[in-house]
C-alpha cells in the first residue's frame, strides 16, 4: 500500500512529509503511526533536527483528526493513548527541535500538532484553525496549554470559540509563526535554521528542549479540580451534540446542535 | 416505600442513621441521595455538627458501593458526578464537622466515606477495608488522598493492595479513629464532643473546616501527569478483569483474574 | 431612579451597555450589581455569548472603581467580596464567552474588567490604563494574573508601574485587542463573531471556557508566600499614601506621596 | 523591668526559658521580641541547637497569644507581621534544631509554637490545646499546616474544632511528642539529644532543616483559592462573634456566640 | 565472582536477598545493579509482588551507601543517576508492591530504601537510622519526602538530625513498620500478605501503586526555590566537613567537624 | 584600578552604566559585584527607579558571562551563588523598577539580564542573542522562565536553539522591547518614564513589583522532576562538548562538538 508520509535525511536533518493529499493529510491512526515510527528512526540516529512538512503545494497542510476514527458517544475522544495524543508527545519528546513548515491551512488536531512543534516556519498561505467546538469535542487541558504558552489568553480563546482560521500575517505578528517566508524559500530557509542549530552543542540543545517541555507543562492543579474538569468533559462527550457533530460531518451536512 | 436512612435533630446536632441493614447499608444511589438531602436540610438550618451512624448493632456499618450500580466495562466507575463522589463532596462541603460513628465493618466506598468525615468515633468491632482491588476498580486520586492525609504511606498502600480490614485497635493507634469507646457509650460520647464543638465559635469552625479542605487537596500535579493517570485508569476499566470482578460478585463466586 | 446599564437580547446574544456617562461609567457597587444581575438573567436563559459595551460615543468607556467607595485606611480595598472582584468573577464564570467592545479610554478596575473578558474588540480610540499605583492601591494577585496571561511580563509591568494608557494600535499589535475595527462597525463586527461562536457546539465552548479559566489561574504558590504578600499589601493599605491618594482624588488635587 | 525570659548557653546549647508565670507565660509582643532577640544572639554565635522551655514546675507552659493584644474587629488577628507569626518564623528559620521541652499545658498560639519547633520532649503533665475556635479567630493556613504535617487529618481537625487538650500519652502515641520522659529528667534527656546532634555535621543538619522547612510548606494553592480563603477569614474577623469572644475573655465570662 | 544478592521466585513472588554480610550488605554500585537487574527480570515476568530481604540472621540488614564510592568534595553525592537514586526509583517504579522484610539494623541509604518500599514487615531486632548528618552529606529533597510521607514532621527531623536508630517497637507504633512479627515467622507472614495481594486484581493494584507514587511526590516548589536548595547543598558538599567525614570514616576514626 | 561601571543619581533616578567597552562589558565577577553594590547603595537611599545602560555608542551592550570565569568540566556553570545568578536576583529584588536601556547587541548572560529587568527601552541597533548552546552550557530553569514569561514558546525556543540575535524591530513587535526610540532620545525618553513612575505611589509600585516577581516564578514542579533536570544538566556540564566549547572560545577557534 501507499505510504502516507515520505521521510528523508538531508545533511543530517530528518524530514517528514505528510503525503496523503487526497485525504487532506488527515492525521489518521495509520499516518500518526508512520510519523512516530519516523521520529523513532531519526532518534535512533540521534538526528539533531527534524522538519515536519506537507507535500509541496497542497491547499490543506492537514485537516487534523480523522473524524471517522473519533469514538462514538460515551468515550473520551482525546484520551491519553489516542493517536493524536501519542504523536503530540512524540514530537515533544523528540530529542531535538522539530520544526513545522507550513504552507496552506491547518485544522484541529493538526493545528495542535504545529503548536506542539518547537518552531513554525510558514508562507502567507498558512492559516491555523482550532476546530473542536465545530465537532462538539471537549478539548483536553494539555492541548489548551499548547496555545496558552504561545498566545495572549484572549486570542487563544477566540481560536477555540470561533474555530475560525488565524491567518498567516496575524499569526506572524503574534509570534506563533517564527518566520514568514515566500513559498519557494520555505524549505531552504528552514534547512538554514537547522544548520545553525546543528552548529551548536547538541547536548545543550537537548537538555534545554527538555527544560522547556517541563516548564511549559508546569501549570499544576489539584486532583479535585482535574476530576471535576474530567467530569465536565464527560458530560460533553456523552451528549447528543457530540454524536450529532460526528454524524453530520460524516453525512457532509451541517450539525443541528441543541446544546444538550 | 421504606426510607433507607433515618434522620433526626437532637440538641441541634443533625443525626443521620444508615438504615438498610438487609442490604448491608450499601451506598446505593438512592441512599446517597437521601444522605445528601439530609445534609442539605441540616445545612439550611445551619446545624453546627452532623453525626453519621448506622442502625445500632449491625455487623456491617456499610458495604460500600452497590456493585449492581457500577458501570460495565468502558466507563469510569468513579466519575465526578457518580453517587459515591457526590456524597463524599457533600460531607467535605458540609458547613460544620461531620462525625462518623462506627460500629462494625466498613468496606470500600463506605471506608472512603468514613475517611472523608471530619472525625471518627468507633468501638472495638470497627474495621476498615479498602476494596477497589477486589473489584478490579482503578481508584481515583482524590480518594487516595483521603488516606494519605491520615496514614503513613506504607499503611495506606497495604489497605489498598490487600483489601484486608484494618482492625479497631490498630486504627486507633494509627490515629484514623479519634476515640475508641465502648459500644454502649458510642452515641453519648459523640454527642458530648458535638456539644463541646457547639460551645465554640461556629464561624471560626466553619472557616477552619474549609481551610482544612483546601489544604488537604493541595497536592497539585500537572495536567500532563493527570491525563496520563486517567489513561492508565481507563485501561483498567476497559479490561477483562474489571468486567469479570463485577460479574463474579453478582454471581456470588470468586473472580478469575488474568491480569488483562 | 435611572438604570446604570442597559440590557438587551439580540439574536440570542446578551448585550450589556454601561450607561452612566456622567459618572464616566464608574464601576460603582450599584452598577456592578446591575451587571451581575444581567449576567444572571442571561445565564438563566443560557445565552451562549454576551457583549459588554458602553454607551455609544463616550470618551471614557469606564473610569473603573468608584473611588468614593474605596475603603479608608486599614482595610483591604480589593477583598474577595468587594464589588470589583465580584464582577470579575461573574464574567469569568459566565457560561459562555463575554466579549468586551471598547470605544474610548478604560481605566483601573475597568481595565481589569476588559482583560477578564474572553475577547476584546475595539476601535482606534481605545486605550487601557492600569491605575492602582496612582491611587496608592496594592493590587491583588488574581488581578495581576489577568495581565500576565495576555502580555509580555515587561509590558504588563509598565502598565502597572506607569499607569499610562496603552493605545489601541500597540494593544492590537501585542494581542490584547483581538480585532481593531472602525468605530461604526464595532457592534456589527462583534455580533458576527458571536454568530460564528453560536454556530459551534455550545457544550464544547462552555467546557473549554471553564478549562481556560482553571489553567489561567494555575500559578500556585505556597500559603507562606501568599501570607507574606498579604502582609506586604496590608502595609500599603495601612499607609499614609493610600489615604492621601484617596483624599487627594476626592479633593480633585494631586496627591502628596511621601512613600510611607 | 523584669525580663520575661531567661536565656543561657550550656555546652554550646542555647536555652530559652519562658519566665512570666504570673501571666501564664503569655506570648505577649514583649515576650515574643525577647525570644526572637535570644534566637538572633544564638544565631550570631551559630549555636547548633536551641532548647525552648518554661520555668520549672509551672502548670501552664504558655497560654498562647495575649488576648489583650489581639486586634479588635475589622483587622486580621493573624497577619504576617504580628508577633506570633514572627516568632514562629524565627523558630523555623533558626539555623539549627529548636527543641521544645514541655511540662504543663500548652494553649493556642503556644501550641502552634511547639508544633513549629523541630522536636518536642515532654513529661506526662503535658497537654496541647488549639484554641482559636474558642476566641472566634479564623486561623491562618500556615498555622494549620503545622498540624497537618504532624497528625492524621481527623486528629488535627478535632484539636481545632473542640479546642480540647490532647493529653501527653496520646500525643506521644501519635508522634507529636518525640519522647515522653519523667519530669526530673526532662532537661538532661534533651541536652543528651542536643549533644548527639552536635556530634553530627552542623552544615548537613542546617541544610536538611531548611529542606524540611521548604517541603513542609509545599502545599501550593492558586491565588484565586487563597484570596477566597482570605475573604472568608475576613468575614469571621469582621463578625460579632469575634468581638464578643475577646470582650468576654477580658471580662472573664463565657462568650455569647450567635454565629454571626 | 560471588553474587551479592540471591534471587528466587516462589509461588510467583519475586524474592531478592541481600547477601554480602561481610560488607554489611553495603549498597555498593555492584549490589545496586544486581537488585535493579533482578527487578527487571521480575518485571519482565510481571510478578505481582516482590520481597526484599537480607540473609537470615544478619545483625545489619544493610549499612547503606558504600562510603568508598561517595564522590570526593565538589560533587553532589546524591545525584539523579547515582546508584542509590537509581535503585530507589527502580523500587518505586516496579509494577507491583515491593515489600521490605527487615531483621536487624538499617542505616542511611538502606533506611531510605526500606522507606521507599511499599510496605515493611519487621521483627523486634529491626532499627532504622538515617545517617547523612554523620557523613556530612546534604540529603536530597526526594529522599526527605520518603520520610515526610510516613512520619510526623518532628519524628522525621529527629531521625535526620540525630542519626540515631528508631527501634522496632516505636517504628511499629508510628506506623512505618506495617507488621511486627517474630523472627521465625517473618518470611511466611510476608508471603501470606503477598498471597492476599495476588488474589486481587493485578491491574487495579498496579495503577493504584502508580497513583500513590505520583501523589507522594506532589510537593511542587518553584524552580527558584529548588535552585536555592541546590546552591545550599553544593556549599555542603564543597565543604571541609564533607571531605573530613568521608576520610574519617575510611580511616575508622571519628570526624573532626568544624562547621565549615 | 579603573571602575568597571559608572554610577550616578539624576533627579532621584539611579543610573548604572556598564563601562568596560574593551572587554565588551563582559559580566565578569568584578563587574557584577560593582552592579550589586550600586543597587545596594540605591536601595539604601530607596531610589524608586534604576536605569541600567552601557557606555554610549558601544556596539556591544554586553557580551554576557566572562567565559574565562566559567567553571571547567564537572561543575555546574549556573549555580545559585554564581555571579550571573546573583546579579539577576539583585535586579529582581531591587525595591523598584530597573529599566534596561539598550543600544547595541546583547549576548548570553547579558541577554538574560535585560530580560530580568522590569522594562527594556532600546534603539534600532539593539539585538538579543541567547548563547548557552554555543558554549555547551545547560541553562537553568529560572533563566528559561525569564523568556517564557515574555515570549511565545516557539520564539523563546528559537532564541535558545539557534543562539541567533533577535533584532530590534522584531523584538519590539513581540513586546520584549517596551519602546523603540531613536538612539539620541534613549536616555531622555527613559528618564521621562522614570519620572512618570515616580509620580505614582512608591509603596504601591514596590509591592506590585514583588507580586510580579512571585507570580513569574510560580511554575512549580515536583522535587523528583527537578532532580531529574539537574541530573540531565550535570551530564552536559560533565561532557566533552562543554569543555571543548570553553577551550575553543578561549583559543578563539570554532568548537569541534561531537555530541558527547
Ligand atoms: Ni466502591
Ligand atoms: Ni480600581
Ligand atoms: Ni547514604
Amino acid at each position: 500500500m501507499m505510504a502516507l508520509i515520505q521521510k528523508e535525511i538531508r545533511n543530517n536533518v530528518g524530514i517528514i512529509t505528510l503525503d496523503n493529499p487526497k485525504k487532506l493529510n488527515t492525521l489518521s491512526e495509520e499516518m500518526v503511526n508512520d510519523i512516530i515510527k519516523a521520529l523513532d528512526e531519526f532518534s535512533a540516529k540521534r538526528l539533531p533536527v527534524v522538519v515536519l512538512k506537507a507535500t509541496d503545494g497542497v491547499k490543506v497542510w492537514s485537516a487534523g483528526h480523522d473524524v471517522k476514527e473519533l469514538p462514538r458517544k460515551m468515550r473520551d475522544p482525546l484520551s491519553y493513548y489516542d493517536s493524536l495524543e501519542r504523536v503530540l508527545r512524540a514530537v515533544e519528546q523528540y530529542l531535538g527541535p522539530v520544526i513545522a513548515v507550513v504552507h496552506g491551512s491547518v485544522w484541529g488536531g493538526a493545528c495542535d500538532l504545529t503548536m506542539t512543534c518547537d518552531m513554525v516556519i510558514a508562507d502567507d498561505t498558512a492559516s491555523f484553525a482550532m476546530t473542536p467546538a465545530k465537532m462538539g469535542v471537549p478539548y483536553n487541558l494539555t492541548g489548551i496549554l499548547h496555545f496558552m504558552n504561545r498566545l495572549p489568553l484572549n486570542i487563544a480563546k477566540e481560536m477555540f470559540f470561533t474555530a475560525s482560521p488565524l491567518l498567516a500575517k496575524r499569526a506572524q505578528e503574534l509570534g506563533i509563526i517564527n518566520h514568514l517566508v515566500p513559498e519557494k524559500e520555505l524549505l531552504d530557509f528552514t534547512l538554514d535554521i537547522a544548520k545553525t542549530i546543528m552548529s551548536r552543542s547538541q547536548l545543550s540543545v537537548e537538555v534545554i528542549k527538555e527544560q522547556f517541555r517541563i516548564l511549559s507543562k508546569a501549570f499544576p492543579i489539584s486532583p479535585a479540580d482535574f476530576e471535576r474538569v474530567q467530569g465536565l468533559r464527560r458530560k460533553v462527550y456523552d451528549s447528543h451534540d457530540y454524536e450529532e457533530a460526528i454524524t453530520a460531518f460524516l453525512e457532509k451536512r451541517p450539525p443541528h446542535f441543541n446544546g444538550q
